[in-house]
């Protein structure tokens, strides 16, 4: 599988996030090496706390499969999944993660805890963290350095 | 605030999932003493990974007050959130959780990890675990027992 190919079309979904106000993150979910589902954070834009680009491309996989249990789904994302998230990569049984940059503050697949960790649930996530990182911590460092920009 | 009024309200919805098909687990968000959310699992009949009670109750309490920031929001649940859901919890800045029967495969707020632990992340949710235990966890043993006695 292309890691770069399916992160660069995670960045692109990150780009329509902050087009809109959202903090640029961005997710495709991958079976049998296509796109089966897109998302990118909503979370201001639809006043949702539950709209986080894993939940959206997940859930949009799992219409496209007609089941829950996403069995053979690779999700890429271009941060590290907060706590939410990587519990509903858990809820989805998805065999793998893979992440751009990492996030020292809600990132829950090893910077602030692991809930991915092998043995803590009964189900075993193959996690590839730091993919395209540069370009990936670019996205939302270059959000807030403009929002601080901006005037009040 | 009642705890057993809301708690009650939230076995209703639990109801609704078993006649459903799903595990039943059910939520009420509310806010200054009146119901504004409700939700049930329905992860079965959605094909919806994310389609907790939680989830389901927390994204109608958005709506309802146009915004993902839940604050002033008193969350009640039939069952121990799992990581999912207690992220939901932390990312909706929700001010009180109060949840029946607890947990110990996937509870997240104190069974095999607590998300909401004070000093973890940036945000403090307060937690009353066991309110109609017996009630809460008789809801998912029924639904189980019955599955069982069920011919293949």
């Amino acid at each position: 599988m292309d890691y770069y190919v399916f992160m660069r079309e995670a960045i692109k979904e990150a780009e329509k996030a902050a087009g809109l106000g959202d903090v640029p993150v961005g997710a495709v979910a991958v079976y049998e090496g296509q796109i089966i589902g897109r998302g990118h954070n909503g979370k201001e834009r639809k006043n949702d706390p539950i709209s986080h680009a894993e939940t959206e491309a997940l859930r949009k996989a799992a219409q496209y499969l007609k089941t829950w249990r996403l069995k053979g789904v690779a999700l890429f994302v271009t941060m590290e999944p907060c706590p939410m998230c990587a519990g509903a990569i858990l809820q989805g049984r998805v065999d793998t993660l893979v992440f751009g940059a990492w996030d020292s503050r809600w990132g829950a697949c090893g910077s602030t805890l692991n809930l991915l960790a092998p043995g803590l649930y009964n189900h075993k996530t193959e996690v590839i963290g730091g993919i395209m990182e540069k370009e990936c911590a670019a996205l939302t460092e270059n959000f807030f350095r403009t929002r601080r920009q901006e005037p009040l």
